[in-house]
């Protein structure tokens, strides 16, 4: 059905004008519809209607529709025919259309930002830490850990690589997930999660990015942890307490294991304690 | 400036005819245009105009508008005028527009929804798990643990007893997260984190959910371990493998600790190995 071109049969007539709109099938009964070329909103919503005929006798479930910014043109006419929002970023809006009378399975937006905070320890006991231009500690005199958002499509673990050599130009390899923390309305009605992850470092000389941060240096672990704003943030004090054991080696966090997912066999990483013997 | 209903002067002379639209300062230096009372597309283009004149001047950074449904007929006219979108609830479409010449700093879109799977398991060494009508294991006669989405603002080890309370009406206590999952393009770009959790039944008659749960039961963990799926698949065979481990008091997960969190002082949760002296 997707991208078919030719004029369709019903009843015996070729309808010319007609033609359902650029499609292809979901994993799940559903269609998402592809706007490329333009098109004016009569024309639109003709071959929607069209189009919706052809779902429903098809027995097709959920209809997505992606908008680009450029069909912006589209979405009054696609509200008024029925979508709802569903997301959005900053070059296409996707709608979407529940057409069975049961209770819509449409899957939730996506829920949470991912932020990691990098712990990089060096074998003279001191931490990286940074300054930033911007920022909540901004001018307070504080050093804090760097810190990040996690793209997507990115691992957590790389997620605080990059930001490590971005803010300071130290190159690290990833050891473990030592804790993360849970947080909510941090943007909007979306939730955060921020994992302290611990890092080697490969490199040594410092060469701080200009945009974001301040200064940048190798700061004595007691001093970072002696500091104001320590004792005054509770996960700031975890953090130095869970990095004071780990320099005892005696502390687990989570490290990774390539493997399978659960039910669609994709590749993903598991972050599990493999302190114990894991093989 | 917000909701100021009176005329505004400029050099001197009223102007009547265009009032700022309806907005709230944020705390990084922008504006939230919250729409909501009916405009026409005119009336709204004239007002939007005449507000960026007052925020270009007061140096307002970001401007926000946030378009309910009902406001669609708007959107076209933002896009025009320069706005993205910024993300998207099935009530509403969030737009930015950045006004300074520097980069831009408005902040990402979420990138993850957040899943957690519940491992419950009593004295007898029985697991309780579950087979689901929809899904990728439908019809197998394979068992899975009872799994499902973190909405928007829910703790994590919440999301695991409200799951396991929803399918199988067993009450849990939280007990740790055993590991967790990162995978991608898990829903269009959007990245998947699924949080393995250990729960302590305190009830123990199960009572299924009828949409979307076939059948729930106790079932021995050896057989649960033995089953074909968790051979085959990596992440079922893992959770296993921490069980037994969990099972001979060989392994560690992450517990919560309530916190204020790093730079905002928020409530939060931190999730921590407390195996070692955490006091």
């Amino acid at each position: 059905m997707s991208d078919d071109q030719e004029a369709p049969l019903i009843n015996g007539v070729e309808h010319k004008i007609c033609e359902v709109l650029p499609c292809v099938d979901d994993d799940y009964g559903g269609v998402i519809v592809e706007m490329k070329t333009p098109m004016d909103a009569k024309s639109f919503v003709a071959a929607l209607r069209y189009s919706f005929e052809q779902w429903r006798s098809q027995g097709k479930k959920g209809v997505w529709l992606n908008l680009p910014l450029s069909h912006v043109n589209l979405v009054e006419p696609a509200v008024k025919e029925g979508f709802q929002y569903h997301h959005a970023e900053p070059t296409y809006l996707m709608l979407v259309y529940w057409i069975p009378k049961a209770e819509s399975t449409i899957p939730l937006n996506a829920s949470h930002r991912v932020r990691v905070g990098a712990v990089v320890l060096n074998h003279n006991k001191e931490i990286l830490v940074v300054q930033e231009k911007y920022g909540t500690l901004r001018g307070s005199g504080n050093w804090k850990i760097p810190t990040g958002v996690v793209d997507e499509g990115e691992e957590i673990f790389a997620a605080a690589i990059r930001e490590v050599k971005e803010e300071t130009g130290i190159d690290t390899e990833f050891l473990e997930i030592l804790a993360f923390c849970q947080t909510h309305e941090s943007f909007f009605a979306k939730s955060d999660l921020f994992f302290v992850c611990l890092l080697r470092p490969t490199s040594f000389d410092i060469q701080k990015q200009d945009l974001e941060i301040e200064a940048a240096q190798w700061m004595r672990f007691e001093d970072s942890a002696s500091q104001p704003i320590t004792h005054k943030n509770e996960l700031f004090k975890a953090i130095h307490r869970i990095c004071s054991m780990k320099m005892e080696k005696s502390y687990s966090g989570f490290s990774t294991q390539h493997i399978t997912t659960f039910f669609d066999d994709k590749l993903g990483y598991l972050y599990l304690n493999k302190q114990e013997d894991m093989k």
